[in-house]
């Protein structure tokens, strides 16, 4: 038995659904979950996920059957296999609470995922990498190297991973990196009401006086902090709270967000869109 | 154009998904909603609530459609138009809290429900729901007219409601009343961690010095605060919280709780197995 | 019986607690809270809040004795008597969500204040706060009955009002109003993570894909939605929100963050220095 | 300079604030925290957290000063001097979410406190916590034996721990060995609305259809689960989440109520009476 997951998205039109979940019938798959979004029923566009077993399942086969209707429904559609864990990578630089959070989860089984091995541009968390029996790849960058060192990260996640999570990984990824690499890249950072640009931000919100900060994890895109947002997470805050004591608790917003967003994503259920994601509940 | 629910929960088997989209289709109908869930994929049972568009729905025809199909899956099955708008009874007694934000809430058009009258064993509340144009029932009880008033309750209701909110009733409406009157009737209640059971619960709660405090919205059943869960709601309190502020924090804690259950169950977003409730999320 | 409230501020120094609290004691002041604040031991500034009951209060034997110390602190002081309910005026235009929650809150006893009249520059909520026996004056603005309109808000709420609320009031007073009025002024807006800046801010953070929004109560400053923040409130949204659920929920968080800040500020639990607020907690 | 915490519980009487802090002044200390607290001014308890900064802090000459004072209000009281950092023994069985945890908070600088040692009935943490450079003891319980372990593990700490986790340790202390130990035990475990009581607690929440879970840490008693109440945490699930799902949300809320509670008693902000707590906020 295997678990299938379908992500699908097309244009919005009649009948999607009845076709889709007819032919998911005809290859003998059981469906056991289905979420779907419209961004609008007229000229909008239609989003789904749909999840069932198949008692053998075979891509080759599955993909075959489905193709006609997924090009007659003019769709860009995935079908994900449970048995294929999903492997990330993870880059991270000196901050380590995000790192230490994902090796617990993932160890402890709470993350469906994998992780291939962790590179960073500092030596710092090789011992706590290599203690879960888990390659570390130490690749320091500076102006002169970030391209050589992006080439080495590249060979080594392209075929190796098939997402890489920024854990505080605090150097810029190039849009030629994002584009060869060609998988999601996740990365986490902190977030305020009102946002605050520039450098030391907990320091900005903590002379504004904010009574809330949180945390944002999205899909980078050549735009660092802007593309598509999986999750945020927020706590209150009051003016009892040093810039120390922001720091420590937008730590804890940064390991629960990323890992928010990984989870749903490991699981395939998040679908992007421009600059949107969807994300839908189990 | 009509948009049209579909509830129904059968056991669970084989391509339901598959046969009823299709069915769905058939009746020229667009699916802009589905959400599904299982038990147990061997044995259990299998519940899903369908949206869909029609350019005209005639419920005769779409009944007729769909009956030998709710037969062979052994189904349970509704459909609900959204242009029937749900009309609430509310009974209350002297706490008018709940009352004043359901008002609110249905005039402001935030809740998808008419109220179709009050019903109180008090006078205390009679300008208030007059003020809103809505006609109010003076019903006292006590132990010689319990029956009698009752009767003249269903009598009320029977016709002119599709459910009955208990927006903090301080009366045990009689298995006989729930009985007759055949509909889902949603109560709400204190809740805490743990449970006080007895007089007084804030005092209990404050006595035992918690620090969160919670409300729980249900359908109210025989058992009167042990009905199938629709809504929770919770609250940090502290040591500096006394019996007073903590009644304060729960019934704002009672409003939004019963606010968010009502909200789901006019949405028909609700379906009721045994003693628990799937509420599926927009 | 009287229970009195001291905020003071001052220069950071060594002994002020001691001070303060044992002249209070000699005032025959039985000292039943007190909360403080340093922004710095060395060189920063104090702040403190110190509730006592005492038998007889007399403003004018009080702010005597007190005087001298205050001086010598180099500090700002004022004495709040419980029996003195603060009275607020309350500013709204065509939303009225605010406006209903706060004539609930404080005529259910749950805001310790009362409502001096309504302005608006709209009819439209008349009927509503008439009824609950306040007046309402209606003051329409347009470019250029502004100042005329503000000299009449100013000659109603000067006497009459220890603080103005701005409901959802769509007019931005002027820096002279403010100046004139010379007390507080607590506003109310939209808050996201990120911040957007312009028209239609919600449609902007559905369009952003933001999976939390949010609501800022603040002190009015001559930069409208710029003033020390008093209070924020959030809720999680998803991709099935709509522009209009999120102006909903967001609704909700309005009323939420105002009346607590009403809350914080009427209970003398707030302290402006700057651009920010020590809100003491209870 | 010396950070010094004067935690103290006296019958509430006239002038306990202006006494005290006129005394930390006298032997030149410098007040910058304070919180109080009393349960009823005729005749209840009053209860007080003084942080105060002196230059030079000996624990006998300040002792000595206090002494008197304390006699007088018929105080129980204790300084706790910032350069005693707490010891912390840690109880652990086989579910190992505590722990890792406090470990990574420990070592991050999160929690003020150190950990003495790790006590296990089981050898499965031996490797994470000795990685960490702690001492870890195995101790087996079984009938026979639990009197001769308690006897071990009261020998290993007694000297070296000022107060015992039980991080998820499935043993129930005997009353003699908390009366024996005789410094706080603080224990965790999950709580629900409704209580539920007997085995598997998750499974009769999945049953019940409870919508919020949470978890409850607090002073162990004899009355193993029902010991005052130091901190609770909550988190909404839904008709979605499995026993297995349930358990995996309720090790995240175990893990930070523990946290936190052991963050505020390390920061000697609990004072307990009787079945309650006092936790002065920050």
């Amino acid at each position: 038995m295997e678990k299938v997951i379908l992500l699908i998205q097309c244009p919005d039109q009649h009948g999607i659904v009845a076709q889709v979940t007819q032919l998911i019938f005809q290859q003998n798959g059981n469906i056991t979950e289905s979420n779907q979004h419209s961004t609008d029923l007229e000229g909008g566009r239609f989003y789904m996920r749909l999840g069932f077993i198949l008692d053998t399942a075979d891509r080759t086969i599955l993909e075959g059957a489905f193709s006609p209707l997924g090009k007659s429904l003019q769709a860009e559609w995935h079908f994900h296999f449970e048995s294929d864990v999903p492997r990330m990578a993870i880059a991270v630089s000196q901050y380590d609470h995000c790192l230490v959070d994902l090796l617990y989860r993932v160890s402890s089984g709470e993350l469906n995922a994998t992780i291939s091995f962790v590179i960073s541009n500092h030596e710092t968390t090789r011992a706590l990498v290599e203690h879960h029996g888990i390659p570390f790849h130490h690749l320091p960058v500076n102006k002169e190297t970030k391209a050589v060192q992006e080439k080495k990260i590249l060979d080594l996640i392209r075929e190796k991973s098939d997402f890489l999570v920024m854990a505080r990984y605090m150097q810029i990824l190039s849009a030629d990196f994002l584009g060869d690499y060609g998988k999601e890249v996740i990365n986490i950072h902190h977030s305020f009401l009102p946002s605050f640009i520039g450098a030391n931000p907990y320091r900005q919100a903590y002379e504004r006086g904010v009574k809330i900060i949180g945390a944002t994890a999205h899909y980078a895109t050549m735009d660092l902090d802007e593309g598509p947002i999986i999750e945020q997470a927020v706590a209150r805050v009051s003016h009892t709270d040093t810039v120390q004591t922001l720091k420590r608790k937008g730590r804890t917003l940064e390991q629960n967000a990323l890992a928010s967003a990984i989870h749903a994503h490991a699981e395939h259920r998040v679908i992007r869109h421009g600059n949107k994601t969807i994300v839908f509940e189990p």
